[in-house]
Parts: C-alpha cells; structure tokens; sequence
C-alpha cells in the first residue's frame, strides 16, 4: 500500500439490502451516517439516502434494468477521484455486494490506486423474499441447497443450460430474469426439472407494495412475456414453495398481496 | 386465524447474522430490543443477547455442532407456550432463518397452533464471510452462480454427489461442513470439478477472529481432517477465490488473518 493510503479513508462497499431502511445492517446505517461522498445505485430507496448528513455529495450509479447506467469505469474513476481528497466514500449497492455487486472488479481497481477497502455486506434479495413471504429457501428432505444465479450471460443471452438447472434439491433464485420468466421456466422443463415444480415471480422483495404471484414451471412456460416495468423482481423456484404451508397460510396462492 | 390470536403477538423469527452484532439488521435490532422471551441458537453471541431488555427470559435452545441441543418439538413447544401467554417472543438464529435456519419447521408449527409468524432476514454467513476478505462470490465471466449448501443429509451422511458440484461457473459455499473438509475436495473433484479449483475454509466469519485458510482441492483432498473445535466454519468453492485479488491485496494468502 502506497504511503499516501495513511491519510485517506478506505472506501466502502456497502450493502444497502433488498430495499426497506430497516433491512441495512446496523453497519451499514452507520456508513450512510458518516458518509462524505455516496455513489448509489438507482435501486436504493430515497429513504436510505435521507440517512446521509444534509451536506454529503449523492452521486446516482445507474444500474435499473432498461435504463442507461453510468459505466463501469465512469464509477471506479469518481470513487478514486473522491476518496483520493480525503473524502469518506461510501458506494452503496443494493442487496449484499458480493451477489451481482461487481465487488471484486470495484474492489480490484481501488487497491490497484493504492486505496483501502472495506465491505460492509448485506441481506440479499432471495432472503427478503422468502422472509416478508414466510417461505424457507432450504428444508429438511426437501431442498438442500439454495442457488443464486442470473438468468443471462454478459452479452444478454439466456443461459439456464447449467447442469444445476436440474437439480430436484435445489431452490432456484432467479436475479434480474422476470422479463424472460417464461423462457426461463421452458428451459428449466427442458433441462429435466419437473413441469410441476413451483415458481414464484416477487416483485419489490420488502417494500410495503411487495407481490408474490405463484405459478408452476408448467403454467409459466406458456405465460405470455409481460413487460415490467421498472421494478426489480425476482424468480423462485423449488419444490419448497409448496412444502411449507406459508403461502397458504399468508392468504392464497396467485397474486397473494405483501404479508407483514 | 383463530379469535384469540388477535390479542396475541405474532412471533418473530429474527436473523441474528454471521456474529457481529453490528451486522445485525436495524429490524433485527429493534425486535430483539422488544422481546419479552428470546430463544436463541448457541451460535448467537453475548454483545446481542445484552440488546435485549434486562427483564427478558432468555432461553438457549443449543444447535451448536457436535454438542446436546433442544429437540425441535420442544423448542416449538416452548415458543408456542409462552405466544400463549402473550409474550412478544423472538426466536433468533444465526445467519438468514430462511436458510438452514428451520423457518419452515417452526412456522408452521407457530401456525397450526393458530399464532401469526413474522421473518425477519439476516445477512448469511457466506455474504459475511466474502465480505470480511473482500472477496467476491460472483464476478463476471468467472463466477455466475453461487451455491449455498450443507454438505451432509439428515442422517449426517456426507452428500456431494450432486450435479452443480462440478459446475465451474458456481461459487460453492458449503456450510456446516468444515469438519469433512478433505472428504468434500476429494468428491468435489470425483465429480468433475477442477483439482486447481481454489478453496477457502474461512473460520469464525465476522468475528474480528475470523480466519481464512486458502488452499486447492487437490491440497485439501490429501488433507488431514484437522478436528475444528466448537467455532462454525465455512467452506468456499470456486476459481472466483483467485479471480479477484482480495486475497493478495489483503495480506497474503494461507492462515490470513482476519482483514478489516
């Protein structure tokens, strides 16, 4: 670390959760709190925002689903350039930063500037879906394993022909991949999950406004493709959406409204 | 929902997170802050259980490896008995409750006997674990999916023979497996994976204890199964371990000590 690093504070990666204020970690309140600079993505809620001091630099990121995004390098430079004044930087990603938060390449090109930095990890979004739905994402002689994944390669391909795809233990969740739910749940048929299988679609995981709609892979694939929006949704899928009786107790099966 | 049910409080099902207190959510924090009765894994540290009020009971239901707990029917028993008398009852436990944390289990029990449930998410150990060591767990063109899993069934057999193992585009994060460390590298690599393919067993996750030790399968599978003591770990998978340079940057890459 180069000595200049003495004076200047280590930049924070911090996770800004699913969505509601009260879902940061206590560390992360405290970021915000003390923040100078704050580089945030466009999920993050105005409330978390209100958290920084009155006098502290906001800096949106970008990264909505169909919206432009500042670049990559765009972001690394800004941070840099911050923290390189003596600024405490705090970039606040929504969820944990290190599920489809690009920490490592944030990360990479702060030490490779001679910065420190810190990562303040937070509940990703299958957590708080489960959660506010009152569904396990593993239970005994059920599902075993839980598998976070995006549904696209970088250059925007569908790509569910992974060998996990299959897999009848697994709970499937499905980042950034509602607009293409009924591609998905064909691919998944194709790859040997049974047609049976449950999938839910959770719009605004912990927001007050939070929509479960629960089908089956059978049904979906032969959903019409519905645009979104701009909301972030998230796919689940796994034979444990039945096995518990949360759904069911929580008011009904399709179009369930968010439960506390 | 039975009339009575009205007059009682719904009992929280509250994630504790990896250990840090601090790492609890703000959410978390408040419940825990307003129990009446708080049953908590052993896992669950002293500086969290000192949130709760003076005059709450404390209850420690055990679920520590290798060590007597509760049985689950009394730990549901228990947890109905004192909803019952209208007590605000949370019942924490370490990491996310929706993973390997028995909410199905114990919501529905809560359930049956007519008492509302609420979740509330916590950060899972693996997000903890990355974060503490600035390693990602995804990262682009490496890593597309991550895994969490537990290495053994319910009759504690050991269990990787399943076909995401060998997935080279999966992070792996096996919980609850530290113990038959070799054992899983050398049926990880049985299945196809890798032998260079890096692992971590990262001890102690958010405590400023936590340690990391890095090696390979290949290492690891002629390993000595080392007797891990009481402390949990958590075993990493994946080639995104060397992808980014977290590890060299943060100090060195075998028996590192834990990193800010």
């Amino acid at each position: 670390m180069p000595p200049e690093s003495k004076t200047l504070f280590p930049v924070q990666l911090v996770g800004a959760g699913p969505g509601a204020a009260d879902l940061l970690t206590l560390r992360a309140a405290r970021a915000i709190e003390g923040a100078q600079a704050l580089l945030y993505d466009a999920l993050v809620g105005q409330d978390i925002l209100a958290m920084a001091p009155q006098a502290c630099l906001r800096i949106q990121t970008g990264k909505r689903a169909g919206r432009p995004s500042m670049r990559q390098e765009t972001i690394n430079r800004l941070m840099i350039r911050l923290a390189r004044r003596g600024l405490r930087v705090v970039r606040l990603k929504g969820g944990d930063p290190s599920i489809f938060g690009r920490v490592g390449e944030e990360a990479q090109a702060l030490r490779r500037h001679g910065l420190a930095v810190e990562v303040v990890p937070g509940v990703t979004a299958a957590c708080a879906a489960a959660a506010q739905f009152g569904l396990p994402l593993t239970h005994r002689g059920v599902a075993r394993r839980v598998v976070m994944t995006t549904a696209t390669t970088q250059d925007g391909e569908l790509s569910m022909d992974w060998a996990a795809a299959a897999d009848p233990e697994a709970t499937l969740a499905i980042y950034m991949g509602a607009r293409a739910a009924p591609e998905i749940a064909r691919r998944l048929i194709a790859a040997g999950r049974s047609p049976q299988t449950p999938l839910a679609i959770i719009h605004n995981a912990s927001d007050p406004q939070a929509r479960l709609e629960l089908t089956t892979l059978a049904r979906q694939a032969t959903a019409p493709a519905t645009p979104l929006g701009a909301t972030p949704a998230l796919i689940l899928v796994g034979d444990v959406l039945s096995a518990a009786d949360g759904l069911a107790a929580a008011g009904g099966l399709v179009g369930l409204a968010g439960a506390a």
